[in-house]
Formats: C-alpha cells, structure tokens, sequence
C-alpha cells in the first residue's frame, strides 16, 4: 500500500466520523417533527427522479418535500417542483464536485424546507452507487434503486448499497423483453449479498410494483410518528 | 459552508496534487514503453466490461493487456481474461473502499503487467462517473461511456467526465426503439459540454460504430509508438 493511500484511509475515516455527528443531530430533528425521511441512492439513470415523478402524485394525502443532491444543474429539482411540493436542490459544484451527500449538507438544507410541515422527506442523493453509501444523512431509511439494463452482477460489485439500504428497487423491469438480462440471477445476487433485503420489481411504465412501493412508504411514514 | 466541508475540500485538493505527481511517473514509463494507455470510464452497467469483450478479439494484430478496477470481485477479470491477453484486476476493498482508481493504484498494477510488451494498455475504471473524471492516471485518452438507458441529461449533470475525455461513446443505441430516449437531445447536451468532443454511437449487439471505435483506438496505438 502506497503513502498515498495510507493517508487516504485515514482522512476518509475522519471525514466520517465527522459526519455521523452531524447526522445525529439531523437524526434527533427529523424525530422532532415526526418527518420520515427516505434517501435514495443509485447510479446516473437508475430512474431515482422519474420515480419521485410518479410517487408524489400518488400521495396527495401526505405532505412531502424532496431535498435533490446534484454535482450540477437543477433538473431535477425542477422536474419535482412541477408536481408543487417544497424542494431544495443541492449542487455540489460548491463543496468541491462531491460524489454524494453528506450530513452536513443536508442540515444546510434544512434551513430551507420546513419539516415540521411534513410527514415524508424524499432525499434524491447524488448519481454514484458508491459514496453514498457510507454517508448516514440521519434518515429512516435508504433505498437502493438498480435498473434492469445495468446487469445482474451489480449487487456483487456495489455491495455496500445494499446493505446498508432498507429495500431495493429493481426499476425500468418493463425492459427486460428487451435485453440479455437474467432476472433470476439478479435476485440470487442480492441473496447473496443482503438476502433479508426487502425488494420491489417496478416500472412506471407499467405501473407493477407501484402499489409495493407506495405501501411500503406509508409503512415507513407511520413509523415515524410514532 | 460548514467546517466540515471546507476541511473536505482542502483535503481533496491535496490528493489530487500528489496523485498529479505519481500520474507523472506513470506517463514517462509508458512513453519510454510506447504503450498507448486508454482510461474507460463510465456509470455502473454501461457497458465498459462488454466494450472490452468486443474491442480485444477484433485487435489480434495488437498486443493488448487490461488493468481492471472494482470495488469487490474479480468478474470483470474473468470476463476477459477467457480472451486470453494479460489482466491484472485491482479491488478498491483493500484501499478503503475507493470510488475510482488513482495514480498509486496503476503503478502498484505496473509490478504485474509487462508494459514493454504492450502496444495498447486499458484501464477499466471503478463504474463511477463522477470521482474517476478527477484523477490523472498518466493515460493517453479517457473515454467517457454513457449508455442511452441512462437519460439525455447525464453530460448536464457529470460535465467534467465529458470535458476531460478525448472521445464519448453512446453504448447500447440498439435499444433506443425501447426508450423514452431522444437522441437529439443527447448529442445538443454534448454539444454544450463539450463541442470538441467526438463521439461514437456504438451498439455490440447491432455492430454499429464499432469499425469506428477501433480505427480511433489504433490512431491512439500509433500516436504513442511516435
């Protein structure tokens, strides 16, 4: 192991130790509101936004906003925005062109966006299947979406996204027609990987798998009041 | 900006400069070698594993080897190692989990693939497209993937890995009749992030651009052999 990366190691310890105090304190804030909170995380193009699109129509009778982490742009944030719920995007251009979110940009956030006003927070991480699965925000719960058109060994290879997440979201199943996909290898990779993983085959095209997913969020929304 | 997160930007400029200076070192090693070293880069899934498994049997006339980075397993190695060319595979694992290669990883890999007997050397990045934009390997080229599955945003939103790349590839455009996907609008993306960027539409399964992608790739040979 080279000097660099000894001092790597090091520093990304820090970082987090860091960060879980910060997201103690987020912790402690979301439970005061009795506001669940719901990060997902996936690679580019997984479908976290499109699927924001089609859920927070599907609960007009909770109150929910949406906190969007890019490194750049606010596409996202106006995609969401569409459907007139409260968002705040962070770009992380400013803090350095960060691969994920971190505590401390989420409190910032939070100056923004009233959750005493809301009983569900969506947090739209930033494209990477990687560091944001190390970054506890404070939230309820993490969800780790994988498109069908991204392979079946991705669990193998990104395990720590599913096992730290809550549920996994195999998205965009309507294409499976469509390409050289093994389903079935794909759910004996999760198996191995996180098997008491709780998991939902969706497509908003098709709409399978919605209903799963929109009982499982009033699930998690229930919890949280206590 | 929090302490945290200006902590986390010193840091980050720290490793970047001293990655700079070992990506140096990796340069004058290849150029004393005259081997032409091509950096992939890309999301999770968008076909850089695959690209490889097309591009290495069409270069028999090429001495070819291939550094693979992944977090965890071996897979990627395997694939195409049964194409029977020099593989070495580095799992960031040991190295705290990293989301991208860095300079110091390539040369720790150098100590297992003869260099001097390579006409053409790739590096399979971590699937990442934010982190391995970052990071000077010493190559000659990165080339940036995106799979059309991803949407027509992702160049918006991940400009600096089509800034820092000598070419983009456009992968699985065989699937374009099964997405919501207009490529026009991809290619205006790339347009404002890069106008000089050239860039290949390519599909393995259809064959379309690959006669492209390899007369681009044996420019690049020849270049280097100077």
């Amino acid at each position: 192991m080279s000097p660099d990366t000894t001092r790597r190691i090091g520093v990304v310890t820090n970082i987090l130790a860091a960060n879980d105090r910060v997201a103690e304190e987020n912790r402690r804030r979301f439970a005061k509101a009795g506001v669940c909170v719901v990060n997902l995380i996936s690679s580019p193009g997984a479908g976290k936004t499109t699927l924001l699109e089609h859920t927070i129509p599907a609960l007009r009778d909770l109150r929910v906003g949406v906190i969007v982490g890019d490194i750049a742009t606010t596409r996202d944030a106006e995609r969401i925005a569409v459907h007139d719920v409260p968002v705040v995007q962070i770009t992380t251009e400013t803090f350095g062109g960060s691969c994920h979110l971190e505590a401390s940009t989420i409190r910032q956030a939070l100056d923004q966006i009233d959750v005493d006003n809301l009983d569900l927070l969506f947090v739209e991480n930033v494209g990477n299947l990687v560091c944001p699965a190390e970054f506890d925000l404070g939230e309820h719960a993490k969800v780790a979406l994988l498109s069908v058109t991204e392979g079946e060994d991705k669990p193998l290879k990104y395990p720590l996204a599913f096992q730290v997440s809550s549920l996994a979201i195999i998205s965009k199943v309507d294409l499976v027609p469509h390409l050289r996909f093994d389903l079935d290898l794909l759910r004996s990779h999760l198996d191995r990987v996180n098997p008491k993983l709780p998991r939902v085959e969706l497509s908003v095209e098709s709409r399978q798998g919605m209903d799963t997913w929109l009982g499982w969020l009033r699930e998690q929304v229930a919890a949280a009041r206590g």
